[in-house]
């Protein structure tokens, strides 16, 4: 008769050799966007199926179900026998039985034919977006989100169908929760929008030509600062920007560094891909093989990337220190302008078409728009054929401003191509968990503006890892930040960050 | 009931996956030598070690046995119902069938036990190395020495223990025939270094300040003129030069880009793992999942590193064409020196302590001497105490000259320490199968001359495509040899081309 911590150590080393194996899924992705020869994609794809049916396989395992089973309810998530299991461990055992649940859901069929799909349906959105062509997507977008309806279907849902969705990427996020707080931001945003809207700020000194050495050069200037581990993470240069994790010990991001856009393009990217990393870094990794060393949602995810990028990354008391170092890189570009003009230059609010581009004002409108569109299109109250339309009518109504074609409006995004939905809505919630964190850690560090003003930012990196990254997903999305900023989720921090900051200008 | 070819399909889809784990297995190994953070050689190692597993017990299954039953006997290899399979499968399934017999020869327990002990064994080979130290280093070589004397045992050998771990590098080889080939090339080396010592060739302009940017440029030029596909490989810059390949569409060379030496860390060592790349790439991608798209032994391999680094690139036709290249690139440099005294000074004959820096001459007798010493370890006639002894021993009567200590003496290699034995004479073998080939190009291109002078070198990719790269294992190296050039396997080529290029002055 085996003790509850026996049985949790056997999981332990199955999980172990399961975790392996992301973690090599993980590493041939990095590859495929960084340094592979570009004809290897057939051998590529075919290392990445059979990783992923590996790891499917394993997950799907009647071994791993008799694994958890004297742990754990299967049908019902009840923990049975776990004396001698602390916390953490048995919060590990309890994401375990939900994954193994959840792999259990989806037929290998449809998921096969799933992914044959969003891979045809991405192709055909790349041409359809270059040729401007709605049509032409059309039908393989429709076939999507048939799919992705059945896929509902498959995961099941208690109220509305877009949940079972959301659930996928925001544990315990529902469209009522949703809607509540969409309402109150988006009249907010919008009314926000106009007040802030102000064409006569000088931007143009941000483009140049930049040398790629010395940008690098601050770009890991900027991690060291945020106080990355040494010897533990990449920095490398793709076309898209993204952070990937093997494991705490190796984390992996990228930036554009061929760029006339320096903040847009390389710093406020590098800040966003490191605070991803940094979470990824923070997790705790003698739990590598448990859920537990796994970060917990999409939305907390994009929170770390948006408080570094948007909140202290945009913020004055960081470029008070970050700026005579930016000019010191770059002096033809930067000698010349004041860290008054710069700061203004880099907070500029102005409706714009393309979302990955919006400032902090307009950029949650663009995700709510998406919000809406999906839900409608989940529960058959908008026809896939109507999305110009109706995507062009939100634009005006939201920002302003009416797409002059559809590659800048309705085709922009790939998500929908890849069968993304649900996703975007963590977007918007980073933005929300961000503000309620950076409140609190300014509650904790009341000298929080002399540190950042003085360059230090590790004591942030610290507050993040004590509050967020070591708990991996031990906590749901809404216990998390109850427990990190003493309030439930809400919208109130975020509205009142960007009306101190565009309407009071106060930092 | 199923065809024949039925069967061998289903032969290919296993095997697909097997090969596309020992590919990944490959790519994450180049990656632990390029680009991995330091740190996370832990998680790199668990990855490595579960892809092993995988593959490991994939190779023993006996589902493969079953596939292969109807088609091949498995304990003696005899072809059974092969109707409709072409030679080139036939020759799949006869290679299948040796690579699922040596899997199973080795008790996993041993396997482990040797890995653990090999690994145990390089750490502290590296310490004993800096140190000057043999002694440390003696009682876990003994150990390494016990196991590969175990290993012997395991795989079985008609005449001489040391022909089992000859079979494992270079099939079909044994120490008689061995014998017999370094019985006639030693003393002939060891008179032709006598005879071409020539310490008065000024060699100093070689070294230098290269930019590494402009390094990089050449190298990436030599590869295209050696005719590698675009898209299908890398180079990357490492501290030890390699080739790998995951697939005839995914090869990966580095080499050395941060040298004061370019020509031998360098150049050489670019148009050396060139050699292999092209070899990598030239197999036959429509049989990948088979022994037919794998490269058929090390001595065959070496052979196309050394025909592309030695034979032709260091030959004069070779130069008369890239050295005003070499010139215009680091005119600093080159600008007032010669084409034949760069040429002389790229090929002086000096006998040195360290066998990847020695020259076409002596290089064999390094290789000679370590064979001589491994054979009697494994036979027993040599005690490993007594390494330094006779290492010493033979450096002063094959080279003439006797290493100060053990570093530059017997510690100098990894291989040992690895357990690497019976690898070594595959160096040799190399030189052999080249200059034979070498011969037999030549006599194809009787323009091959000219060709090379004016920058033509496509012609010897697809020469030696077409005569050994597209059969992957095929044949034998002895049958491979005999077809492509006409003769068996001998040292005459060899030493022909030597006193040519050395003692007549001819190329």
């Amino acid at each position: 008769m085996n003790t509850p911590l026996q049985h949790y150590e056997a999981l332990v080393e199955k999980g172990q050799d399961i975790y392996t194996l992301k973690s090599i899924s993980t590493l041939i992705g990095w590859d495929q966007e960084t340094y592979m020869p570009k004809n290897a994609i057939g051998i590529r794809s075919l290392q990445k199926q059979h990783l992923e049916s590996l790891i499917h396989k394993e997950m799907t395992s009647t071994y791993l179900q008799e694994l958890l089973s004297p742990l754990i309810r299967l049908d019902n998530g009840e923990l049975l026998k776990v004396d001698g299991l602390d916390l953490m461990q048995q919060g590990a055992v309890k994401e375990w039985r939900k994954d193994v649940v959840k792999a259990k859901k989806l037929p290998d069929l449809f998921v096969e034919a799933f992914a044959k799909a969003a891979s045809e349906t991405v192709s055909v959105w790349a041409e359809a977006k270059q040729a401007n062509d709605f049509d032409s997507f059309l039908p393989y977008l429709e076939k999507m989100v048939e799919l992705v309806r059945e896929k509902t279907d498959y995961l099941g849902y208690k109220d509305h169908p877009y949940d079972a969705l959301l659930e996928e990427y925001e544990p315990g996020m529902t469209v009522e929760k949703l809607d509540k707080l969409f309402d109150s931001l988006k009249p907010f945003l919008i009314n926000l929008t106009k007040k802030c809207k102000n064409l006569s700020i000088q931007t143009d000194f941000l483009y140049g030509d930049y040398n790629e050495h010395k940008i690098l050069e601050l770009d890991h200037y900027l991690l060291q600062s945020m106080g990355f581990k040494e010897g533990c993470y990449r920095l490398d240069a793709s076309n898209h920007p993204f952070c990937v994790s093997c494991h705490p010990t190796d984390v992996r991001m990228t930036t554009v560094t061929k760029t006339r856009d320096l903040l847009a393009a390389n710093i406020f990217t590098v800040l966003h891909e490191g605070g991803h990393g940094l979470y990824e870094q923070g997790l705790d990794p003698s739990f590598f093989g448990t859920p537990i060393c796994e970060f917990l949602s999409m939305g907390i995810h994009e929170s770390q990337s948006k408080i570094w990028e948007a909140f202290i990354g945009q913020s004055l008391p960081f470029w008070t220190y970050f700026y005579p170092k930016l000019q010191e890189s770059f002096p033809q570009n930067f000698s010349n302008v004041l860290l008054t003009s710069f700061y203004q230059a880099i907070n500029v609010v102005e409706p714009s078409f393309i979302r990955i581009y919006a400032d902090e004002v307009t950029y949650s409108l663009h995700v709510i728009l998406r919000y809406e569109i999906e839900k409608s299109l989940i529960d058959g109250s908008l026809q896939v054929k109507d999305i110009p339309h109706v995507w062009n009518e939100k634009m005006q109504a939201y920002l302003g401003i009416t797409p002059k074609n559809h590659r800048e409006g309705c085709l922009q995004d790939i998500h929908w191509a890849w069968g993304l939905f649900g996703y975007f809505p963590t977007y918007v919630l980073g933005n929300l968990y961000a503000a309620q964190l950076f409140d609190s850690l300014k509650k904790d560090h009341p000298d929080f503006k002399e540190k950042v003003s003085q360059g230090h930012l590790t004591f942030i990196r610290d507050w993040l890892n004590e509050h967020i990254h070591r708990y991996g997903r031990l906590y749901s999305p809404d216990t998390l930040i109850q427990r990190a900023t003493g309030t439930p989720l809400s919208e109130e921090s975020f509205k009142a960050y960007l009306t101190k900051k565009y309407i009071d200008k106060k930092d």
